[in-house]
């Protein structure tokens, strides 16, 4: 463990030797990096206006505090569903506006920051764009949070080190997101490492989040899964519900419908009282 | 996710296709499988039988039920400390018997059945012999229950299908562990994998635990990891622990003191009354 | 091999079916893709005008073909050598042009996609940027050659998707570069993946080069990989040569020195006779 | 990489430092270790007595040395064909003496250990097996040869460890044998790891040969990876050859023809002669 004993003396900013307390991150009336446990919910993508709705009463009557969905979507494949762009950003305002909700979706290209920066309160840096180093340096420059998912084989002290790239250029609002990382597994869509989340919490003063969506490509498991990052220590979730997933452009075999995502939500309440925070 | 629904679908003796209901398997006065979260800790290696009664003490007050020590160690190199032997099994059963613990060791070798069958309450089979089929088949015809960890790099499938040699041949009691499996992740020793173990808990009846000792290696994750498993739904940890971890013959950086084995119980017990379950 | 034998039979650009014959992508008096093994060699990063010109000296007098050099680094720190960035392309414009080598370098920003083309004969994507499909697609409208690097944990289908991003823009020279995957093997900086290249010939027309410096990280095993690379059927190398690898400011530990490197393009050489094909 | 220099130092029995010259392993008329490199062909299991012979003919017809059939065989299930046991290895035993060919066979349990060394030239330990460390203890006190094969997910510290068991028990002679490791690509059974090879001969004096068949499942990847493990200094290679691949009872799908083994043999003749060494 010589490179992590290396990385807590170093002069580093994400780093709990630099800064001890807790960084807290505030969007709307929520505190990222507080004993709040912070749900973020929606679908993988805004596919339309009424789904985009439907799915935000939703999540938000079951207790979800931010709205997920993606505009800009990385797809392994050229010819698959790519996101509805720009249009898909403003549907996104617009039903957060409606639900008080605050809104987070993914950024993949550079040339659309200010774009993001118009329509979200949070930034998404997505897994392939980990290691990204330019687009990183960028977010260090616009004055809204970033959520900095870890990259599919990315080691814990590269994916600190990628949020070190924001920090170091401007942008101490940085939350960290687990979703799993690359295994030989092939029932599960990745291996969530939730060793992860305790081990930052550790070392660094930033927020973790955990998606179990993406963590597990599971349905049956996103519940479990998000049980044990909560009981772990994370700081957030986020999770993709959908009210019809079987017709989802996108992920709908992880998806939740939203009476699971109500359900998921009672024993997250539960787990939360006993380690000392709260989700509502 | 195919090769998961021909699982399920097929006629094997651990699938709930062929047992819906769960396997309970008492030992002593526990039921693993059963409502209570069966707690198993010790040291990773019996040294003498001073510490070890010490260990025992000092984790039975804090509730773990059953004690875990090695006799016969799988050591990567032929020069370490490769355990005391059946001098060991002798020291663990006396000890185990004093302290009304029942006891828990590894078998290495078929050729030391016997010894372990007279000794032990549990025979465990390592993670390096998961594959080790003929002594699978071996521990089919014993009468006593084998807690059967997962390869280093073992597919949930082939866990289950070597789950699946010793139940063939006779042995309905098999409790599966999950100890991490292999990564590129440099530091922790392993990647925990506890979405295995919600995936298992629904496709068998078995009974699945998880050792968060080895599945991390670093002492500051195994609380948190024991939390995150019993909120994913396992049904036992196994929890290295030492008086004195800076001197043990064997992964003293991961094995907790007796206080922080302790604090570690109480917030099990928070959780598990929270998840409807038990550890007293 | 189901998933396999689904892309062989997919309406894609980067299959056989698509299209049987070799592409052959004419670079300078070189062509990739034909009976000549292609061999680019030069620094991890553009130091310096003399440490490059003397470099290109040298391995143009032992065979090589190109020249490399990075000007924009992509670095797991931010506190590293980030390279020299434009600057850097212009010393490695001019040199190539004294040497009459074609020249390649790295893009990471799409902002920098004009500059690349402007000073470069092929344009890299790095492993980091594989899955970055805003800027595959805009160098699907370039008038160049892209080297397209595996990603660290990417599979051979997802390799092969990006390039296809590529081709769907409208570039069809794609150059595909295994570059060694994640493993957990800690000897080795990656586990090279010489499978790949034997898959790739066989299902795509398209050329495939291997780099066995970020392949293995170990300057003894650039040699053998290099050598092993070609009897697997690559059709090009690309290889880290630096005068004083123990100065260089990134990636010293895995550059060859001149003299290692005419030594392994004679065995180089060799091999390509009996394999049928040629380096010079 | 300062595991890999404290193993260089170490006074371990496997390492050049302790052996500086190659260790040589007489096996009939052929030497592992030499400037041959040696053939080991074969089915993956013994089925019958004419296929096996039918086989062996072809195999020796086309250059291989040696004769390979598994009588014990490790499978991921226990309803699959588990080999013919005692009856297997009388008949590879004949076929070879009437074929003049050394015999190799899989040993599973340490109880067979006399069946093997009665009735073959070359005891293998499987993958499986690897840290099988009462198995290996006892081979080391054997009067046959051993091929070691790498486990699944071993590092090459650990690979070298299993062996130094053998050796530290009293049995020089160890050949190791890469046969890949587990890894996220699903178009291969595992991923060959050539540079392993390169770095073991550099660090030890004991030969290593290579099973592509095994390491990567797919008949159309054998000879081309056998080519590469030629060009990256393999001793051996071990090849499953099938005269009905489809109708193999077990690995069919990675089985060559006959045919397809006798043109591997003729580009690998050509290979050797450059590499300053012959398979004849």
């Amino acid at each position: 463990m010589s490179a992590l004993q290396a990385l807590q003396s170093k002069e580093m900013l994400v780093t709990r030797k630099n800064q001890p307390e807790d960084t807290r991150i505030e969007v709307g009336s929520y505190v990222l990096g507080s004993e709040q446990v912070v749900v973020i919910a929606g679908p993988c993508a805004v596919e339309s206006e009424d789904i985009l709705r439907e799915t935000a009463f939703k999540v938000r009557a079951a207790g979800a505090m931010m709205l997920r969905g993606g505009a800009f979507k990385p797809r392994t494949s050229p010819y698959s569903f790519q996101g509805l762009g720009e249009k898909g950003l403003k549907i996104l305002a617009r039903v957060g506006e409606e639900m008080n909700m605050p809104v987070v979706s993914e950024l993949m290209d550079s040339e659309d920051i200010g774009l993001l920066v118009e329509h979200v309160d949070i930034v998404q840096v997505g897994a392939r764009n980990m290691q990204n180093f330019s687009l990183l340096r960028k977010l260090g420059r616009i004055g809204k949070p970033v959520i900095l998912k870890r990259g599919m084989a990315a080691t814990i002290e590269e994916w600190l080190m990628a949020a070190e790239y924001i920090l170091a250029a401007g942008n101490p609002e940085v939350i960290l997101c687990e979703r799993g990382v690359r295994s030989s597994e092939p029932w599960t869509r990745n291996t969530l490492d939730l060793s992860a989340v305790a081990l930052v919490k550790s070392l660094s003063h930033l927020p973790v989040m955990v998606d179990p969506s993406h963590g597990t490509g599971v349905r049956g498991l996103v519940a479990p899964m998000a049980r044990a990052a909560v009981a772990a220590g994370a700081d957030g979730l986020m999770i993709e519900v959908h009210p019809c997933p079987e017709k989802a452009l996108s992920d709908g075999e992880q998806s939740l419908l939203p009476a699971e995502f109500s359900q998921m939500m009672r024993q997250i309440e539960g787990l939360t009282r006993v380690m000392g925070r709260r989700v509502r």
